[in-house]
């Protein structure tokens, strides 16, 4: 039996688990419908911070967000080995802060959930935190300071990903849409948009927003994933302004990079899957930028875009075995791609080479949505 | 003796004075530092606009404004015949809008100045201005109809300029920045930086916000222009949005084009040649012109970007014979470049062709600034 994998989508999940599964030695063929890691996941803004989005999610998700982050260093350092590049792994910890007072009761009742839960946070008050972020607004009443919730540069991580996907022996082909699953307990295939039927031994969709559009799979088997837009800008750091943290404000963030940009975000829009980028979207986000850093007012503005968050309906991601023979899933990570990459790519790597879900996967499992999207579908 | 007139400069005034001498039977040859018609022309909005603006200046400005905008239909019928290009040339007005109690007191200020003035304009109710342009804000306040004040898609008139120029016999050479002007009576010269030199009957400088760093003029012929910084922002017309009306806001104004593009400006700033666009300046254009328009909001944004107005010291233009033998000079035109290309390009042609000053350029001349200048060099 042949043991390669198809992987469909060369975002962070599908580079990452390409990069596991051929340096223990499977072999893995990815295609990607346009340049591997320029899609969703080039357009995060590599917020690792589980403890500053506890209040937005299931805590069974919280788990498994922290559990990734507990293994972001390590994984980061395998994939800097193998690509010899540099991720811009930062550690500095995230700022929560509140610019009024229904902010600040929303930031106090966040706090208290976050102690409930066991989890390393502090409460600062204006001055405190500007202490340790001397660019906060002075205005600003209080903070929550979250230690733990890191950052990396999606960017580079992307770019040293497919790197050592390469480097480790995968084969990678771009621009090459896959148009069809073709499942099958022992030689499942793809078929591209150029009509190439390419068969192997396991088919892994791992293509983010685009995942529903393949043909081939049964309705059941079909992950339920939608896109919702964000819109975030690009700001260019400038001598005297400077940002040590992720600044977490009302209505948007600040995350500095090593190398000079501050990528801010984002708005949360279901819009399809348009990504234009709109005046309102931007003057919000400028807006509340502002508001909590003004500093970065005579900041240049380098880029604007909108991505698509692949949001499947419980917004938890699909991980695990379909209910297409041959076919796996890792696709529906929403605000979460760069988080969860980590514990995405060993636990899918290893479900793919050994055929054991652990007891991380169980709960994402995509057949969960099989029942209820049954009763959704003709008979 | 050679009548070949080299313009320096490839902006609406370097094109349209060249277009206005080679349909005259005057040779010219016209040198760009980058693309022709892509410089600040390129980047300002369009606005034919001297009643909106007459607070803010001069009465003699005003006078030369007002005879400009009179000559511009005609001018762009030149133009469109001899490119066979469209330069959407609208006459539907303009609408100064006031938004809060503030600037309804300074709108009203102004409303008397331009009735003092003798000037063709109305005042509105909030309501009486929405009914002419639905898409105003439901809190506007007031409004000065300007109905003499029009507009033109200045990138369509750039490129048809362009196009009229070339097809009467003039010679353009792009992406040749001239280094030096050589002042003489009778051959004056330019020299190219590939260090080309080429002679002519006249020189005309019309470089913009780049006149002043020609070399080879003494300091009393130098024009003492600066770049002043002006950010914008292009969004999209989207169904159902429509403006029909240049709208000037406290803080932003916006100007629709006919092909769909709404072009909003403009921040006005002392950075020298700086042209980044910020967050700070970006924020200011939204929040300026969703204040005044709100249905901007969920347009796209198109383009960003900031251009360099050449100002004078008076702010007026310098128009004219320099104090340089066979070097004559039209520049400085502030936020007026479009306005001011017919009477610029027609009277400017009239003095290289005939040696006349007309009283229109006068009051212009680029010798009132040397007299102050030469007090400030050294012997």
């Amino acid at each position: 039996m042949e043991d390669r994998v198809l992987v469909v989508g060369g975002g962070t999940i599908g580079l990452a688990t390409g990069f596991e599964l051929v340096r223990q030695g499977t072999p893995v063929t990815l295609f990607e419908r346009n340049d591997a890691g320029r899609g969703t996941s080039w357009q995060a803004a590599g917020m690792l911070a589980p403890d500053a989005e506890i209040g937005f999610e299931e805590l069974s998700l919280y788990g498994l967000n922290r559990e990734s982050l507990r293994r972001w260093p390590d994984f980061a350092r395998r994939v800097e080995a193998a690509s010899g590049m540099d991720v811009d792994y930062r550690d500095e910890g995230t700022l929560i802060v509140a610019d009024d007072r229904d902010s600040a009761e929303a930031l106090r009742r966040l706090f208290e959930f976050q102690e409930e839960q066991g989890l390393d946070v502090d409460w600062l008050t204006g001055e405190e935190a500007r202490e340790i972020e001397p660019f906060l607004a002075p205005r600003l009443t209080a903070a929550i300071f979250c230690p733990s919730d890191h950052q990396v540069d999606n960017r580079r991580f992307l770019e040293a990903t497919r790197t050592a996907f390469e480097a480790e022996g995968g084969t990678l082909h771009e621009q090459t849409p896959v148009e069809v699953v073709q499942p099958d307990p022992d030689a499942p295939a793809v078929v591209t948009a150029d009509g190439e039927r390419v068969e192997g031994g396991q088919v892994l969709v791992a293509a983010g927003v685009w995942s529903r559009d393949l043909d081939g799979l049964t309705p059941e088997a079909q992950p339920p994933v939608r896109p919702v837009k964000g819109q975030m800008l690009q700001l260019r750091r400038k001598t005297p302004f400077d940002l040590q943290h992720v600044v977490r404000g009302p209505d948007a963030y600040l995350a500095p990079k090593s190398d000079g940009r501050i990528v801010m975000g984002a708005t949360s829009e279901e819009m399809g899957f348009d990504t234009t980028v709109t005046a309102g979207g931007l003057y919000d986000l400028l807006e509340g930028g502002w508001e909590v850093v003004p500093g970065i007012y005579d900041l240049p503005v380098d880029e604007t875009w909108a991505g698509l968050r692949p949001a499947s309906r419980d917004h938890a991601p699909l991980l695990g075995r379909t209910g297409a023979p041959g076919v796996c899933m890792a696709t529906g990570h929403y605000r979460h791609g760069i988080l969860l990459t980590p514990v995405t790519a060993e636990e899918m790597a290893r479900l793919l080479r050994t055929g054991e879900t652990s007891t991380w996967l169980e709960p994402f499992s995509p057949r969960r949505f099989s029942g209820t999207q049954s009763s959704n579908v003709s008979p």
